[in-house]
């Protein structure tokens, strides 16, 4: 198949064929300007018709095939515009029924047409980010040696435990049945790949792993999805929290370069109608040397130091986890770029990290961005057996069902750690959209799974 | 983090510093030979110890850090091997209770150590496989401009319908509110991205999607898995099978020689211990110009001239959907190549498909390959909004619940078709392996869902 003449359409003189959707139409006596759009790039293409009879069925939605010339533009808002030679309607949209007509809609709007929303000029643009934001990360991955793991969906483990999961469950009479016919025992949608991807890492030294996680959490705001996406990495004979912190810093720094070189058209949209200071942002992420590095401690000393000035809603405590006005304060106040802070209070943190020699601390890190806050999340793993087995039966969890993770630390453990990025996350940061909603194409959240 | 020395261990005379796990552990008076894998290649590397006591407490399984130099071999199994200076037992693997000997396992014996087995020679391989293909397919798409979009795993439509499905529920007392009170409805874990993927393209002219999907098929055979992982693309402005089945063929031929470019050692691996015949069989796959295309009603007269010499168990006729049986002669038999069988009965194919001028065949393919059989399959959509409707009405089914579904026939449609290739079969059909469980690193099917 031929490739879309909107993505490179400078080469004036060619005949060429435009498939694509109509975004508008201005219709004058003489003459017809049709903008077809077809989703390669963020900007559709002027169509001039000669004949403007043959523009009297066009409207905004309908699919259209334009056969015609690239032609160097009078306009000043394009370089180059279509001569049609012919105009051929493929699919109409009724400008009385079609919902998506030329003005600019809401977001909460475009939510309601979730079928629709794809063909709007920012849903397009942050599916293009996307697919780009992915290209870019599985590039690093791959250019670092990680390998690439399917890590199931479907697990008999619940990772950081928490019960905010959802079952599978299959058609039967009763809810023990449904539970249970299929595999034989309850079994949930994944939490994280984590567990598995360290099952991998005992046999790869770099693994990571892409895909959606689940939360059965009954939240109503715009920050919690029910299935989003993660990146997840593990690597095996690392002994420093440094060595992931580069990782991340790393893949994100080239992460972001990359769409900044495929993709600075939509980035522009978001600059222009969606957050001011994106480019400021984007700068503070890739142009930046290092991000800094705090420890909790610190951090707790930085947001104690400015609770005169600012109002916290939760006073700033050594001993509990950070809330989200503090993860924001760090970064978006008193950064004004990423930052990881490091080494949270063990009581604080899951089962599986390992404790610092202060038994007081995990070597654990967040990195904490503008906007989205919390973006990544990572910790070197207790890889001695009888230390986690000791940890599991101190905090009262049922060492029988991990047995196959003591495992890996019986034959032929290593010193590891990996991470999570929230991809998700990481386009909003990108885009400076609120609502994490408007982040993904199909968005289920609580009380809503359309389509 | 530097790269592995195994991917590349041309480098003589080189200090360098080997982390990995033991393989086997030859101990002589004098010298000792341990053999270590790090997962990146299919290869592991020889360790000459010349002090044979720091080779002592190594056995198979252990996890080690070698400090030594690359040097030429005198033995005739390898190019180079290294000369240690300084070798650390890191994780121990003792060897009365280590499952993962040095002798040859069965499959079968591997999928009960599951959280062990990846370590395995041939799951390792199995493993980059599938990372190389995922690779490949993302590069053919990328290069012909298809935009990865990410389809959902929870949605409110089963597709094809067939009842098979797993339903996502809540932790609540009553089957019932465990399948209502998250989402207000009943959710279901995806059987295909296919109608999620036709929103796509109804914004973007071609797309794709890749991840797992769902069926709760209650197989006891090696053939079926609860959660297997499918490539589902569709284009928009397409008119014709033949550009479908295009795509398909040069995906997999394209894909096909980046992994023979980039991972021959591991399908020699699969040619020596699993499959002789897989280098002709790659062969056909790559080599051949064009794979053959057939109608399904020429592919019932081979069967029905094939059926006096071949014991069918069930007879080939016009109007049944193909047996395995069938479908394994013409391909494994008939061809000895990859076969497109094209415009099946309308009766046997699901209500989406665009029927054929003749009002009795649908515009649809599979593709038949030697080994898995069915690879591929995909078809022509209906994209006329009425014809939808009145098919849709026909088969007695809900158009209610597929509003958004019309509607994107209502709204700029186009003509459109798209296909799925079963991407673990794919990897089946690479490396000649007969059971679909020890092709994905953690299988789900009926009786099992380990981990």
């Amino acid at each position: 198949m031929d490739g879309s003449i909107l993505k490179d359409p400078s080469n004036v003189g060619l005949s060429t064929t435009v498939h694509g959707w109509v975004k508008s139409v201005r219709l004058h006596k003489q003459i017809a300007f049709v903008e077809v759009a077809d989703g390669s790039v963020s900007k559709g293409i002027q169509v001039v018709i000669e004949t403007p009879e043959l523009a009297q069925d066009l409207s905004t939605g309908c699919s259209i095939k334009i056969v015609g010339k690239v032609v160097k533009s009078m306009g000043k808002k394009q370089d180059v515009e279509i001569h049609a030679e012919s105009v051929d309607c493929i699919g109409a949209a009724n400008p009385k029924e079609y919902p998506l007509q030329k003005k600019r809609h809401s977001l909460e709007y475009l939510r309601e047409i979730g079928h629709l929303r794809l063909r709007s000029n920012i849903i397009g643009s942050v599916l293009r980010l996307r697919d780009f934001a992915e290209r870019g990360f599985s590039r690093f991955f791959a250019d670092n040696e990680f390998l690439r793991v399917h890590t199931p969906i479907l697990t008999s483990n619940d990772c950081e435990g928490g019960g905010e999961t959802f079952n599978a469950t299959t058609e039967k009479a009763t809810l023990e049945e449904a539970e249970n016919s299929f595999f034989g025992r309850k079994v949930n949608l994944t939490v994280s790949g984590q567990l598995h991807a360290e099952v991998a890492a005992s046999a790869f030294p770099r693994v990571y792993t892409f895909g959606p996680v689940f939360r059965a959490e009954p939240s109503l705001t715009g920050r919690h999805l029910a299935e989003f996406w993660m990146l997840e990495a593990e690597c095996a004979f690392i002994t420093s929290l440094s060595q992931l912190m580069d990782v991340i810093e790393e893949s994100i720094k080239s992460t972001t370069r990359y769409i900044q070189d495929m993709a600075d058209a939509d980035l522009a949209l978001f600059s222009k109608w969606v957050y001011p200071e994106l480019e400021k942002r984007l700068s503070s992420i890739t142009t930046q040397k290092a991000y800094p590095r705090i420890t909790y401690t610190e951090a707790i000393e930085i947001l104690q130091k400015a609770t005169p000035r600012e109002p916290f809603e939760f006073a700033p405590k050594w001993g509990s986890g950070l809330q989200s006005e503090h993860e924001k304060y760090l970064s978006s106040e008193h950064f004004e770029s990423p930052v990881f802070v490091t080494d949270y209070p063990i009581e604080v943190k899951p089962f599986y990290m390992l404790a610092n020699p202060d038994g007081r601390t995990v070597a654990c890190m967040d990195l904490l961005v503008p906007g989205p806050c919390e973006l990544a999340g990572g910790s070197l793993r207790e890889h001695s057996h009888d230390k986690l087995l000791a940890r599991i039966t101190d905090l009262g969890m049922e060492a029988e069902s991990l047995d196959w993770y003591l495992d890996l630390r019986k034959f032929g453990t290593t010193p590891h750690g990996g991470f999570g990025i929230g991809f998700d996350r990481y386009i909003q940061m990108l885009t400076g959209l609120e609502s994490i909603r408007d982040i993904i194409p199909f968005p289920r959240y609580y009380g809503r799974c359309q389509y």
